[in-house]
């Protein structure tokens, strides 16, 4: 394949993505599976790297950048958190060097918080942050996923975050708790369900009550014959209503940049407009990480940009 | 055996104990297994409290008394549940009769709250009340478990409850969430673990911060080297502190009838100390299920009480 300048892939715990980019950033070709960190430790990650490369016929010598999990303990190589605040530049220089015969890799480090403001840490997120504060963005950042993150960044660097747990929960609930029968059979949640609104606003009215409000899932199916999807709207929308009361508490409830793709995306616009979030702006979450190690691979692999 | 006027058996879904009672509710002989809900439905009910009955030397004639999980839609025979108010004292009459050659067999029904208080459903605390009932309690009843009860009793009736997930929580997270690899290899709980104390603190102060605080159990362990005991025992206080954050909600932080046995019983006295809950009283859980289905085969089978 003609034209490719670099790799970027986002190796997290159970999915794989890889683009082929020019110098320019432009996909010229792209893979995504299912090969999260534990199939990949398992297979070898050099192995699983190098069948999608040779899928898409690139050559050796062509440099990968890399990010997410892939750079934890549990990852190829470990890349080594830097410490909040953290500057963005500069992560480029904090990349773990895996080495490799056939080309140049490097993975990003991810970011971690200690002291006063707890202990708190995210791989993967920082570099869909990157092409937002090469923009020069100051503010709140909120980035959905099975770990949502919310993100202060003021001055070119991350100076603090909170993640939260949400997605995990939801994922645990449905499949392995007592609501799980309730919830059976349902399609994705509509973001446009009574019952995901109506959960938003029970999980921020009364947070503390969440715990009884997901028993009184399966009640309410038991009893009433509550349906799989609004059951699952309504888990949805507690969750994510607990979520916002907390990040309201730690972050305000003033604008935010939204880095999100797909349903998360379609979901959380519509609870932080019910939780009246300032003016929210949507960023795609899978256009910022392509973007995100573009930069770093120009920076790390000292490419020459075509546009600045 | 001899003298054994009646059988009671709290038949739970993990769990099975039995006891074989004289007229005055004296324990002869017990029988504990883990043979739960799932394990039975498969080796088939009847066989399971025969074998057991059998192991004792318990003869044909001899009635049996039961609550739990064994008299829902999954269990042996469902028993319907009664709609709150509930006046305790009427559950013998609403008790399900199981169809056997061999014996009297009875399941105590439940309790279903519905409308404006929000559906939720108990099987076997009812049993755990009965007691206190009979001897004119009036209050607020906390009984921790899996599913834990706050129950509003007045007028020798259960007026209306909510059941918290907070035991089903504390499982998920600890066993199959990514919490899990910090706490692996944790003993038991510690009741006077200073990390405990905080977590309680935590979850009470900030319940809408509980999603990130549980995420920060494992960003401390992989930062801070937490320790699993410390690391459980916090976990532990935080979904307990956020269960009596919304318990104080719900039911204010009067005077607490504590229905519990062993840890649990440990644990949340010192969590309802902490949270200043008004004074709490203890009863025994076992005692309490027992002294419950003693008082109801007395009713339901007619026996003759030698005491009053």
């Amino acid at each position: 394949m003609g034209g490719v300048s670099h790799i970027a892939v986002d190796w997290g715990t159970s999915s794989f993505r890889l683009w082929a980019l020019d110098r320019d950033g432009a996909v010229l070709a792209e893979r995504r599976s299912a090969q999260g960190l534990g199939a990949s430790g398992t297979e070898g990650f050099e192995r699983v790297l190098d069948a999608h490369l040779d899928a898409l016929g690139i050559g050796e010598g062509v440099p990968v950048m890399m990010c997410g999990m892939v750079g934890s303990r549990a990852g190829w190589v470990e890349a080594a958190y830097v410490a909040t605040p953290a500057g963005l530049d500069g992560l480029t220089e904090k990349a773990a060097h895996v080495p490799s015969a056939r080309r140049l890799i490097r993975i990003l480090p991810g970011i971690a918080q200690r002291g006063a403001a707890g202990a708190d840490v995210m791989r993967g997120e920082e570099t869909q942050l990157l092409p937002l504060i090469r923009a020069g963005f100051e503010g709140i950042a909120c980035l959905p996923g099975t770990h949502s993150k919310w993100v202060r960044v003021e001055g070119g660097a991350v100076q603090g975050f909170a993640t939260f747990l949400t997605g995990e929960l939801f994922h645990l609930l449905r499949s392995a708790s007592v609501v799980a029968p309730s919830v059976e059979g349902a399609g994705q949640v509509d973001p446009a369900a009574p019952e995901f609104a109506q959960g938003v606003d029970d999980g921020l009215a009364a947070p503390e009550l969440l715990g009884n409000a997901l028993f009184r899932l399966r009640a309410g199916w038991l009893l009433e014959g509550a349906k799989p999807d609004a059951t699952l709207a309504r888990l949805s929308g507690l969750l994510l209503g607990a979520e916002l009361a907390g990040a309201a508490r730690v972050a305000g409830r003033g604008p935010v940049a939204l880095i999100a793709s797909g349903a998360a995306a379609a979901l959380y616009r519509a609870a932080l407009a019910r939780a009246g979030f300032g003016p929210v702006t949507l960023h795609d979450a899978e256009t910022c990480v392509r973007a995100g190690l573009h930069a770093a691979a120009l920076k790390a692999f000292r490419l020459e940009r075509i546009t600045a």
